[in-house]
């Protein structure tokens, strides 16, 4: 099956398209991303990502050399293009060139489709298990391409028996690498961080839900010492929608799939797209 | 000029050279390298810098495919294909394609070569200004391809009127972006960190002829506020020996050219090359 990407200003193979192995990116690291899943020919909450990755590029002096309906256009030819039945788009700007190793002079896009697993019709009964781990990630509200302390504590991970992990810093939870963290309190009320993480476009859209439905919820740092208390647990995603925890580090959490918050929470997400 | 480089397990032209774009490299940040200078056809301190990359390597869990003999040749085989008077060698290695984004599977080894400039004869006499921030690096003593604070922080650093960036943490210094720092005391005893920094070549070979020379010096924590105490101040890298500091922030360093401990060594350190 060929796949076709967008990188160096074409739209060319996956296979044939490459960083310049003196770009910024490469060499330092310099790049900011979004991902977006794409249901069908769909692209959903394509407007959230777009300003999401445009704040992002902002924040790092990222100019971006499309404009949104340029963007837009690229996106739904490789959708024509590609036919998959369900997919992620991947939406990078790469640092680019710079004659001194430093400066941001030429940064340029890039986006990338490939095939993507299509979330499930309601609520995964199966929770995941998340092991806790003490880092802030740097200008956490920007997406940058920087998943070295995630991509790192793989091993760490999985040694620990867990499928994710969960950030906190001086002991106040963040949030996992790819997900944003929820936790409902035992009077059920719903909460989820309110600094040092992502925005991400699944938990905007959750707290317009909760907002739509008159479901208790605060945005509000989350103690550590919080998670033992909790009633339920969940990670949300634009990939995932939202997935249950049963488990972080030693403490147990067992809600009543039927009855849960997040199952509630799970099936109005899905009519939103 | 045709400039060679290796890349995709060949020699081949470095325009012609692109990391893969699903490489974690691109899409996670997931790297880490070396740089070295070379003067004529000769890599400089060859087995410290290799000893450095094995050991980034294997911290972060990135098998090299080749050997340290394999290296070599290839290094060799690109200066005299390049023919460079006076040059830089950046060796790189790529997390590589991960199908499932995440996991490493296929590290790969990159080598570029470009020009450098030499550096001067004698300890520069202009030194340059830094400007502190609180920031410490993630996996400190790799060095990981990882700069989007230094990137981001270049336009920062010049409004401060800076030249660098002089990074501290729970008023600690540690390093530079690029450089370690020492400074000289008061009672003419020279200082750099123990911790929480990469430990440079250039910082290695300057405690080897500190101890070869009756040269007094520490290797422990440097407070932020010794800095104003501070007699002499210096950066040293590969790239350039030693650079004076001048100034830190508001505080001003003029010392003695001619006596300074820096220009001293300076002079020591280009003898072992």
């Amino acid at each position: 099956m060929s796949i076709y990407c967008f990188a160096n200003n074409q739209i060319q193979l996956i296979e044939k398209a490459g960083v310049p192995v003196t770009d910024l990116l490469v060499q330092r690291g310099y790049g900011i991303f979004d991902f977006l899943r794409v249901a069908g020919d769909t692209p959903l909450f394509m407007e959230d990502h777009l300003d999401r990755f445009f704040h992002s590029a902002e924040k790092m002096r990222l100019t971006i050399p499309q404009t949104r309906e340029d963007i837009k256009t690229i996106v739904k030819e490789l959708i024509q293009k590609n036919q998959l039945a369900y997919s992620g788009i991947r939406m990078i700007i790469a640092g680019g060139d710079a004659p001194d190793g430093y400066t941001i002079e030429h940064p340029h896009l890039i986006i990338i489709q490939a095939p993507l697993a299509e979330p499930t019709l309601h609520l995964p009964e199966t929770g995941i298990k998340l092991a806790t781990y003490a880092y802030q990630r740097q200008i956490p509200d920007v997406k940058t391409t920087d998943y070295l302390m995630a991509v790192w504590l793989q091993p760490w991970m999985k040694e620990q028996g867990a499928d994710d992990i969960l950030y906190y810093y001086n002991d106040i939870v963040s949030e996992c690498p790819r997900s944003n963290f929820f936790l409902v309190t035992k009077d059920h009320t719903l909460v989820t961080a309110q600094q040092n993480m992502l925005n991400g476009i699944t938990r905007k859209n959750i707290i317009q839900v909760c907002e739509a439905h008159s479901i208790p919820f605060e945005i509000r740092d989350i103690q550590l010492n919080e998670l033992k208390e909790a009633k339920e647990a969940f990670i949300t995603s634009s990939t995932k929608r939202i997935i249950p925890v049963h488990q972080i580090d030693e403490i147990l959490l067992r809600p009543n799939y039927e009855d849960s918050i997040a199952r509630k929470i799970y099936d109005l997400l899905k009519m939103m797209e």
